[in-house]
């Protein structure tokens, strides 16, 4: 074929950060490409995902994955278009859902591939709205979360990837929802764009007077993807029956060591029981069997229907992708965080 | 009738504690009892429970239930003879169990009166394996834990009154039980007369490397009813997918200040999320609409067929019972504390 392409980028794990990590937390290599062997498909990754998890999978304590090894390519979910292909099942210009990671390139058996619907109208929904991020604020307010019409939901990040679809999920279902973020201008939007009933600046003092202010009915539903100062606001306000799916604690991520004392997890125990606190941590990656077929279908419709707004925030170029990845982590993304490499 | 009564004792909370309760907490009062008037009983009480959530009911902070007031009878659940009655449901001789308080007698509209079956083994038993604490055991253990055959189970206060039957209950479903309990001989009873399969004294030293020992495939459920330190030592423990009831927390409830730093609740938070761990507090209160029937057939069958061995800790006198409910916050109860206050 005429596509043949001998070396390209790719960015690997230079060393482990301490702390927060930095530029050189990242190390863009070029590589050799091989020859596609037979049943096999040559990609062009058009978009990689980034996400918070990915903090954890360059730690070398471990998680609920396998950490990244030092010297390896970064992992991570991407859009590619198929470039060549010697597999019977994927064809030249098709689009697939693939683990490939930070890379130009990949070459591919087939396995942890998926065809994309041609017919969708941004193939990186797939990595958002319409893929892990729009599945884990589905699963997590509904089926962790059990969210109900009348009930007071707050949710972080309101404008991050998963925290803006909770949000406008829960308002579908006729709950009242408070967000929280970072900035006067997320707050705006999350009030205006996405259909909040009210956004707290967490930048601002008084962040446990204002959220009281905003849930006159306490909090039935937390969503959980922050950790921290967060939490500590939001747990006396909890209701008897609560219920706190954990799906991120991205607050505490970067932390290298534990909060100067006291010790707070007696209050933290004291309110699970005796106000009936259901806590629940989740992996995503648990529920595809399950549902996925269902939020799939239910997701488009209601993006058809002009009932959810996607955010994303797009940035060029794979040699972008750290720098976008250390700002993610401290919240400076607005909107689903994707690096587009090509069209 | 002949069995007017004149007088009788009361114990009524004298003193809010400062940490754990001491005599001075109570007050032990002669009292008036007024002549029965129309629609009303007469109950001498025969057995009060005491139970952890006492400590919780003599605090001036609000729980899931109002706090006594100082001079007010202590609460509590009995079970008393009815002595006289021109209540039309009661006659005289009977049994019931109620929620009499801390008092030789009580006169009643029979509001919270429930008869017992005349022909049950002992009559303390409708407050400890057929009641309350054999509920919470049964609804925690498996509907709140979800314990099924084959996983590991532990358990604190293994001798205690819950913590005794949810070892045993969890043994007839099939699973590995590990116990905790303070002292050598508790721990003796648990394996050898409860038929646990381990129990470890939590007042030796290597609580944290015995319980792993003891607990070669992790842990699936912790029924947590102490709190602290034992908390601490199961946590690494805690498997994928684990639950963990949240019943009690005996061993903070007497506490004046949280404990020193660091924080811990970020690593709680953090093995939530990243084993999926579901923590949930419970109040049996909120349970008894629901599966309270089947209880009471089921565990009724249990002792019929001697598969659950009732281990009762039974003080003599009204006037004992501060010290053993004192006694009963630093664990030294064996088994479920009742007061006998006549046969």
């Amino acid at each position: 074929m005429s596509t043949a392409i001998n070396t390209h980028r790719r960015i690997v794990l230079a060393k482990r950060p301490q702390g927060a990590p930095t530029t050189e937390t990242f190390s863009l290599q070029s590589a050799a490409l091989p020859g596609l062997g037979e049943g096999q498909v040559l990609l062009r990754t058009l978009y990689l995902s980034l996400d918070p998890y990915m903090r954890g999978r360059i730690s070398e304590a471990k998680s609920y994955a396998q950490s990244v090894g030092l010297g390896e390519l970064m992992v991570g979910a991407t859009v590619s278009r198929v470039l060549a292909s010697t597999h019977p099942e994927f064809k030249l210009g098709e689009l697939v859902l693939g683990n490939t990671g930070w890379q130009d390139h990949a070459i591919s058996d087939g396995s942890g591939l998926s065809q994309l619907d041609p017919q969708m109208p941004r193939p990186s929904w797939a990595l958002g709205v319409l893929g892990m991020p729009g599945f884990t604020a589905y699963t997590g307010l509904l089926e962790i979360g059990q969210a109900k019409a009348g009930e007071t939901v707050v949710v972080a990040a309101a404008t991050g990837a998963v925290g803006a679809l909770v949000g406008q999920i829960a308002k579908i279902k006729g709950c009242r929802v408070v967000g929280i973020a970072g900035g006067a201008e997320k707050c705006r939007y999350a009030v205006e764009e996405l259909g909040f009933d009210a956004c707290i600046d967490h930048r601002e003092a008084g962040l446990a007077a204002k959220l009281a202010d905003a849930c006159p009915q306490g909090i039935d539903v937390y969503f959980e993807n922050v950790g921290g100062a967060v939490f500590q606001a939001v747990l006396p306000l909890l209701n008897v029956g609560a219920r706190v799916p954990v799906c991120g604690l991205i607050a505490q991520y970067n932390a290298q060591e534990l909060p100067s004392g006291p010790d707070q997890s007696p209050l933290l125990m004291r309110a699970l029981l005796t106000k009936r606190i259901r806590m629940q941590g989740f992996i995503i990656f648990d529920h595809y069997d399950d549902r996925y077929g269902e939020f799939l279908k239910q997701m488009s419709q209601w993006l058809a229907d002009g009932r959810i707004k996607v955010l994303e925030d797009v940035v060029v170029g794979l040699e972008n992708a750290p720098q976008a990845f250390i700002g993610l982590l401290e919240g400076r993304n607005f909107g689903k965080l994707v690096v587009q490499m090509a069209a």
